[in-house]
C-alpha cells in the first residue's frame, strides 16, 4: 500500500526514516521551519552528519516543505523532531491541520540542558506522547520505540494497526502493543538505560530484546 | 569460595535469594525487624506467597535474625527489603556495622501510594542505589538488576567483581558493568516498562537483553 507521509524533522533521523519509507515505495514530502534555511546550511551538525542539502541530492524524489505544507493530505506524520521541539512545531502548524490523522511519534524527551549524558523532561508520571495526545485530542498518537523488540503505544487500535503494519515493513518481526498512550511512559523511561549502556558499550550497535 | 551472606528482608525475593545461595554453599541469614512476629505469621502475603515459617521449616540451615543481627560478621549483605524500607532499615543497623560491607542492592525504588502500576519515588536524576551511597559513604553498593541480560552499577570495583562472580554462580552469563552508582538511575529506570510489559504481556515470564 502506497501511503502519503510526512517526516517532521531535517536531522539524522528525520533522513533516516524518510530514506526508509521512500525505498519502500510511499510519497515522502519532509517538514522543516524554513525551507531555505535549511538547504543554505553547508556545515555538519553537532553529531557530524552531513547538512540537509547533501542528503536532498541524493533523494530528490522526497519534496522539503515547511512543517504546515508538509502535513496537508497525507495519511501519517512522523514526528522525528527533538523532544523539546515536538510540541512548539506541532502547536505552529495548527489542530486544524492535524486533525485527526495518525502521527508515528518518536521523539525522544531528552534534557541537554544539565551535561551529560542527558535527563528526562518526563518523569515516569507523565510522557511526551501523552503531552502530545492532551495537546490534540483528535490526533492519532502512537509511540513506536525500540529496535530489535518495538514497542507500539496509544489510544486508536486502527493507527496502532497501521503503525504495526508500517513497522513490518520495515522488517520488524518483534512489535509488542503496551497498551494506552500512556504506557509511552515506560518506553521513554528506557532512554536513561540506553544513554549509560552507549557509555559503558562504547557503540550505539545494540538494542533490546524482550526475551519470553 | 564459601561466603558469609546476610540477606534483609524475607519476601519472595529475599526467600529465593537466600534460597539459591544457600544451595551454592554459602552460609546465610536472613535479616527481619522481628523474628518472633516473622515467625509468627501464618497467612501468605499480598502477592500469595506462603508465610515465611513455612518457608524456614524447608530451610533450617538458614538463620533467621535481626537486622542488626544478620550483618555482624558478613561478608556480602544483600538488600532484599522494598524500596521504601530499605534507607530506614539500613540506618536502623546503622553505618557502624555496616562499615566497608559489599552490599548487593537489588530494591526497586516503587511508589505504590499513587495507583496501579505504581511509579517510582526517584527519577531519572536520582537513584535508589545513590541515595544509600551518599547515606554510607564506605559501604560498597553494587546494583545488580535484569535477568537475561544483568546490569551492575557501582563505585568500587573490587565489590562489583565480586558481585559479578556471585551473579555467575547463578548462572548469569550476560553480566554487563554500567560503570559507577550514578548508573544505577538507567536500571532502576527500567521498571516503568517492565510493569507496562508485565500488563501488555499478562506474565512475568520475560526479561531484557541486550542484543549487540
Amino acid at each position: 500500500m502506497n501511503l502519503k507521509i510526512a517526516v517532521l524533522g531535517t536531522g539524522s533521523v528525520g533522513q533516516t526514516l524518510a530514506g526508509r519509507l521512500t525505498e519502500l515505495g510511499h510519497s515522502v514530502k519532509v517538514g522543516t521551519r524554513d525551507v531555505a534555511s535549511t538547504m543554505s546550511r553547508t556545515e555538519p551538525d553537532a553529531m557530524g552528519n552531513a547538512p540537509f542539502a547533501t542528503w536532498e541530492a541524493a533523494h530528490v524524489e522526497v519534496q522539503l516543505t515547511t512543517f504546515a505544507d508538509a502535513v496537508v493530505d497525507v495519511d501519517v506524520i512522523v514526528n522525528a523532531l527533538s523532544g523539546s521541539a515536538s510540541l512548539p512545531v506541532l502547536q505552529s502548524i495548527g489542530a486544524q491541520r492535524l486533525a485527526d490523522k495518525i502521527l508515528l511519534d518518536v521523539a525522544n524527551p531528552l534534557d541537554s540542558s544539565k551535561g551529560s549524558p542527558p535527563t528526562l523532561f518526563v518523569k515516569d508520571d507523565d510522557s511526551l506522547g501523552e503531552q502530545i495526545q492532551r495537546a490534540f485530542p483528535d490526533l492519532k498518537v502512537v509511540l513506536a520505540d525500540g529496535d530489535h523488540t518495538v514497542f507500539v503505544s496509544g489510544n486508536d487500535s486502527t493507527a496502532k494497526q497501521a503503525v504495526t503494519t508500517l513497522l513490518e515493513s520495515f522488517g520488524h518481526t518483534d512489535v509488542i502493543d503496551l497498551g494506552d498512550i500512556s504506557t509511552a511512559r515506560g518506553t521513554e523511561m528506557l532512554l536513561p538505560i540506553w544513554l549509560r549502556l552507549m557509555g559503558s558499550l562504547n557503540t550505539v550497535m545494540f538494542n533490546f530484546k524482550v526475551v519470553r
